[in-house]
């Protein structure tokens, strides 16, 4: 029942523009339909703890919302499939800060929902990214 | 062929302990060999722009261990299953501070192999997860 003319990266960086567009929106209720309602669910933003489970996952884009602060625009996307899974690489920019995201998705049925999302920042604008980066760690 | 005594958590949980041990061992042979020999790789250092491709992530860890800087230990890993993926978040602690990491690995034949590894700075020490996080974003 998959649409033949739709591949499976295309759906894939589709799901991950509906999250970034959710997060401009602030739209919770796109958010509960964007990340899977079934099996586990994580999520990594920048310098937080990690918050697992589909609750507390929720509560954190909640609070985030309300807060009010700013929120990312999103650009580069790559994706990556696994199988019936498939990670999403992409830049966000923040209030003039570059950061680097890690979006994982699993296809349930014919959608591809979310599972974890990690943003955390990086050193280099995305058009930066030729250079080799420096051999340190941390 | 799968051995029945091991449950996939575990092997996960098994194939991120052998990740970080090639870490500190700055055992580029072992890390070869951990990471998926098929199929996309790619790896978000700290601060660093996204590595895409098996040759790139391989060339970072080169140049990594013959650095010689610090290398992380991990502590308090937890792994999710989505199928013939799986994800294992984990805090790694280098210098002391406090990182936060995703690996994400995929099931080839008997193994997990690992596909990305996404490692950034977190605000809170492991013993402070249960504390709620700040309302923002970055």
């Amino acid at each position: 029942m998959r649409d033949p003319v739709v591949s499976d990266t295309d759906a894939v960086l589709f799901a991950n523009e509906a999250f970034y567009r959710a997060l401009a929106d602030r739209d919770l209720a796109a958010m509960e339909s964007i990340w899977a309602g079934e099996g586990p669910v994580l999520c990594v933003h920048p310098g937080w703890p990690a918050l697992l489970g589909r609750s507390a996952v929720m509560t954190s884009w909640r609070r985030l919302f309300a807060a009010g602060g700013a929120l990312p625009t999103m650009g580069q996307a790559e994706a990556f499939l696994f199988g019936d899974c498939a990670a999403v690489v992409c830049y966000e920019e923040i209030g003039g800060e570059f950061l680097v995201a890690t979006n994982l998705f699993r296809r349930q049925g014919r959608h591809w929902k979310m599972v974890h999302h990690h943003a955390g920042p990086s050193a280099a604008a995305p058009a930066d990214e030729e250079e080799s980066p420096p051999p340190r760690v941390n």
